[in-house]
């Protein structure tokens, strides 16, 4: 195998994707690059780790995922090789690891790796690209790491529930405007269980959605919905809808990231029965 | 020939596009990805096949190309293989088909493809990519679809003509603001065999265009002119006009598509001598 | 080696790079194609010549680059290919190549291979990628071109300096809103030496910087900063600063190509010792 995939904030603009991908040519010669995504909101983890948590377990196993969001490497920040279910990440521990995985990754090496020049600038050229040109040539990461378990977090704010409610957010919101929350598909079932419910947002009542959709089409074109995507987010969109052309569920129901989101039983208010 | 292209609406920033190259890796390790086009109007038919047409008949015989616009099969759009020129083509039966061909493709196949998922999420990743590994390790598309001839169509809006005009419209407008129509070398010279005549457009007389130039520097920077794209389409640009740096002749012109483009005789006004 | 770039201001929603690189498979079925951008500013020489001069250096010696920037070949500006550093690039000589190794290539070759079509339309198509094929199958520029001295100049500004300041200018604004100017770190040292200076801007002394730093994080989050980049060019950023999410140094400077920069000795005020 010899995949690498990046993921950057870096644009397509400017010469910065190319530099990586000619210093990944010229060590690696037979190398094929993928590009994840280089439209990270600049200096976003959470971003980052949504758009590569969805993208990598496509990948063959053994495949390099380059991290070039907040690639800076510091005291508290070391750059780390991890691996976990047969893939290699690169990447600084910013925090960005434990949003990748749901918690700690398989196993973690902190790079010890010497360099020629200045580790300061431009690491994802200079040190990442070097450390995955090892790794592709079948070095291991015991060789140029050192194993660590500290791994700093920065967990991925998590829904609140009780027996009546899920209060989530919104995490991502996609090109095509679909809204994606951090509610999953398994704590909506352990609540709601077949009951009637409400999905609730944005303070307007009349925009609540009561059903779970299949696919876009269950409902008319332009019309709102909620889905489980493949990946278990309860994700909310309009059939057709999309950014500046008429607009997808996020510019039509004013849908951000951070914003709230709550699954509510629909409680009957018919009185109970009271034996005489 | 292990190459597949891909022509869809999913834009850059989100994971979406990696997921499918990913599944592609994964099926068909040698395989080679070349993005046509991800930034196609959100479910614009017409533009998928305008972008597609022109650029298919580039690649080598034997290329896959995946149609990643509306790509959801329904009892009324099925998912197809085509197979016309030498070249495969899959996707839904949404329509697009006639308007990549002028017409039915040379063969059509409805899948019957056994799938071991929904079909009904990300038929892209979960199903074209499946059938086009299948083609590109030398199956045939009789083995996973069923012959059909019964394509939809969905012609695209052709110009009406008589002995004095042409009265076509605008159909596509690239990132340099340069103004596609549909109509085409042949029916311009049929009409105009060397007789003046005007190209006239947005109410304007003082903006028609009475030549067609062969190249843009054949008028002055920042002037308009047509000229027939290597596709025959007839085109009016401004030479080194684009969006945003001086306007392009969309901008400068006030076109968009849709909009009428007529061709017209200049019929000589000088009396008919009469004998007397 | 089998690779080709690309640097154009095509744009990536079109198919015109899809028909270049459709057309370098069908040439060169094993070449591997790399994107140094399709996102130029349209007809700008002096930024295609920016960031392609700071990507070829990484790649491999033998790689191909394609400028397919103002690429139309007429009396004045006949198709070039140039061999410099063990790289070949092909163009048009529009002032580009100059700009691209600050002064003259290595070795130039005027075009002179014969087409079978037009040379007008797409020569970055035409007659860029047939060359090209010809050097990747192991021919030289001799046999498709003449060698020529004659090289068309269009130097790029150079910073003004007397012992007391230098008067420099912003060439380059990257995704990130960092400000690039011509002052180069050797020019920077020379007038220096150690003493105390100010970068100045913008017409806002309250703005001056007057210090250089290494890396990012040594200015607090927010904060503006001067740093020489791995190129050499005296840059000023803002730290976790970018267009559009808080504002990069461009945004929040107002700095734009061409502002004047001025680097300047900061004198001493206090009276000298006159001796009585």
């Amino acid at each position: 195998m010899n995949i690498v995939t990046l993921t950057t904030d870096m644009g397509l603009k400017d010469h910065y994707v190319a530099v990586v991908k000619g210093a990944l040519y010229s060590q690696v010669p037979d190398v094929r690059i993928v590009d994840i995504s280089h439209q990270i909101t600049p200096f976003d983890n959470a971003q980052t780790a949504f758009v590569l948590r969805h993208a990598y377990p496509e990948f063959p196993r053994g495949t390099v995922h380059l991290i070039g969001v907040n690639p800076e490497a510091s005291g508290t920040t070391p750059h780390l090789v991890v691996r976990h279910d047969g893939h290699y990440f690169i990447g600084a521990d910013n925090g960005i690891f434990p949003l990748l995985f749901d918690g700690k990754p398989q196993e973690a090496f902190e790079l010890t790796m010497k360099l020629e020049n200045d580790h300061a600038t431009f690491p994802l050229k200079n040190v990442f690209v070097r450390a995955a040109a090892f790794l592709l040539k079948g070095g291991t990461p015991e060789v140029i790491g050192r194993k660590t378990v500290s791994i700093r977090e920065m967990l991925g704010i998590r829904p609140a529930a009780d027996n009546l409610s899920i209060r989530g957010a919104v995490i991502y919101v996609d090109g095509y405007g679909n809204v994606v929350t951090n509610i999953m598909r398994p704590q909506f079932h352990d609540l709601v269980k077949g009951q009637p419910f409400r999905i609730t947002f944005g303070g307007r009542p009349a925009n609540d959605i009561r059903h779970i959709s299949e696919q876009y089409n269950d409902v008319p074109q332009g019309e709102r919905l909620a889905f489980f995507a493949s990946s278990g987010h309860l994700t909310i969109a309009v059939n057709k809808g999309v950014e500046g052309v008429g607009g997808g569920a996020s510019g039509l129901l004013g849908l951000h990231v951070n914003d709230p989101i709550r699954v509510e039983l629909v409680l009957s208010t018919r009185p109970v029965a009271v034996p005489a």
